[in-house]
């Protein structure tokens, strides 16, 4: 294995999948792939207040998209759409990566532009193709409604709410959105019985084949940016160039954050652009594209079959109750006035 | 109050009210409203099925919209917006009614063409300004999913799905959202500390004023059609007419399903045509055309701290995780095709 990695390695691995490697030796069966840790709620307060507002769709203009909307969490984080859906039913860029561990991420978005979680919160809200409101007029909103001025108060020990408490407060409840107790963690562990003969297969061609490059780490993903179409250019209509909207570096051009592994079996489609249906598909396309390899029928089954044994308990959360509007809060504008 | 009320009773009230009317002297109180009774569950295995339909948005053409998105159960089981947003943003004809205690509603939708929640439930799925599916792409979506499949047989003993089992299952569940224990039921029950003075003062306005002669029973509505604008006409640009669609009487032009009062504080904007965006707003405009009274500003705070009172013990509910779609569900198609 290591043979046939290291020259993929030192051409593609960036600071942060080196850091990661770094770790392999620490992990219960000397695997690149660490079990994820169950996230330890410091602050329950704030984490409930960030679920209100992770629920909350008056953080949009219109009243009716909320974060959960594309990022469904009765759907593995993710919406299931190739992109997603927003303010006027604008069709937006890119795949709506799942907010499922996610703080395990280097950076947020596809193409990292955001350092960490509370930084992204700000994003959709006031993206015109997104929930197209601004962060002034959403914080307007919050402070009108007494329900909220008292729960901020009481964790934020402030009169007024400000768009650093309402990404803070996203931001702790996003960090609670870790999956554990997968199948291959409960492997990673110990537990021989855990993975059937198909899916350890299928993992050991995982790894040997190379995937694990850059999937890897405890997101088995999510840690580096790579380029798309290493050993062949990816075709696409989408016009995201990846990193190098953030960097300006022409070598960051088509390079995107590597998207985890975790829960992949819910997160379909695949892909930046969401071209890819089926796992079946993607791990086609990955092989050609990135390894320059083409897995057989059977190779392909065995290692969807080891991907799906990366789900985890997923999020059991109580559906939260909003506080209602008082007769001062601005109502939502979803239609162009006539 | 019996002197005032009759006229009012004789002039308006159906077949349905006074079967209610009925009722009044079995109350705790001798009141003409009735504590709301919780929901004891019998098929539980239903329910929970029932509740994963009511949240899957693929039950929708685009795969973005559920029967969550305009009941929101943290919103009091409505959208908060005048009319609802639809597939593609259709701009909605009418105010989403509340799902809560819509089990005690004599019949479904404001024109009542639904004779219950089981006829209701297919309707958003197949109307083209709201889900824009086909019961038969929704049957053929449930039917590729094996999670889906698995359960439905478990619930129905049947091998294939069929679109009278969604609307079942969804019925099941919708008749679990009943919002007991509200603070005026309390006091119903004997609990006169259950409400402060004022809130006690607006009960016998709006019970003495007339209110009651549409707003009564267990639902404080829901169980009678009448005019909208019995003494005065009701000016509003929505051409909704109301009952007249079902049954082409003449005389039920304008006539609408009373909206029920319970958890009004969560349910704005109100009327039809959500044109009351506080309830403040509503109260004066109900006096004034249906009972041709004009309330003072306290007169129309203590109704409004009364209504208040009607907020019940909100579904508190786990969010379902979805069954995954298989590599042979049909994808949602939320944009037109290029």
């Amino acid at each position: 294995m290591k043979l046939k990695l290291r020259p993929l390695v030192a051409a593609a691995m960036t600071v942060a999948a080196l850091a990661s490697a770094a770790t392999w030796a620490m992990s219960p069966n000397n695997e690149p792939i660490s079990p994820l840790v169950a996230h330890k709620v410091t602050n329950p307060a704030m984490v409930e207040l960030g679920k209100k507002l992770w629920f909350d769709p008056r953080l949009s203009k219109s009243g009716f998209i909320s974060c959960n909307s594309c990022h469904n969490l009765s759907m593995g984080g993710s919406d299931n759409l190739k992109t997603s859906i927003g303010h006027n039913w604008a069709e937006g860029p890119i795949n709506s990566p799942t907010v499922l561990n996610s703080s395990l991420n280097v950076a947020q978005f596809w193409d990292g532009r955001a350092a960490n979680l509370k930084e992204q919160a700000g994003g959709p809200i006031a993206n015109p193709m997104e929930m197209a409101f601004t962060h002034e007029l959403a914080v307007d909103m919050l402070n009108s409604i007494p329900g909220y001025l008292g729960e901020f108060k009481q964790v934020f020990k402030k009169d007024k709410i400000d768009i650093d408490q309402v990404t803070d407060a996203i931001a702790a409840f996003e960090e609670t959105l870790v999956t554990p107790n997968s199948r291959f963690d409960k492997w990673l562990k110990g537990d021989q019985k855990a993975l059937s003969k198909d899916e350890l297969e299928g993992y050991k061609l995982f790894r040997d084949s190379g995937c694990v490059a850059c999937h890897n780490g405890t997101a088995v993903g999510g840690n580096s940016f790579q380029r798309m179409g290493v050993v062949e250019a990816y075709k696409t209509n989408n016009p995201a160039e990846g990193r190098v909207a953030v960097t300006g570096t022409d070598a960051d051009r088509f390079n995107f954050k590597v998207p985890t592994l975790r829960n992949v079996e819910l997160t379909y489609p695949y892909f930046h652009d969401g071209a890819a249906d089926t796992l079946s598909e993607a791990v086609d396309t990955m092989g050609r594209i990135q390894l320059g390899k083409k897995f057989t029928p059977q190779e392909n089954a065995k290692i969807v079959a080891f991907l799906k044994t990366l789900t985890g308990d997923q999020p059991q959360l109580t559906m939260p109750i909003l506080p209602p509007s008082s007769d001062k809060t601005p109502r939502p504008q979803p239609f162009a006035k006539k």
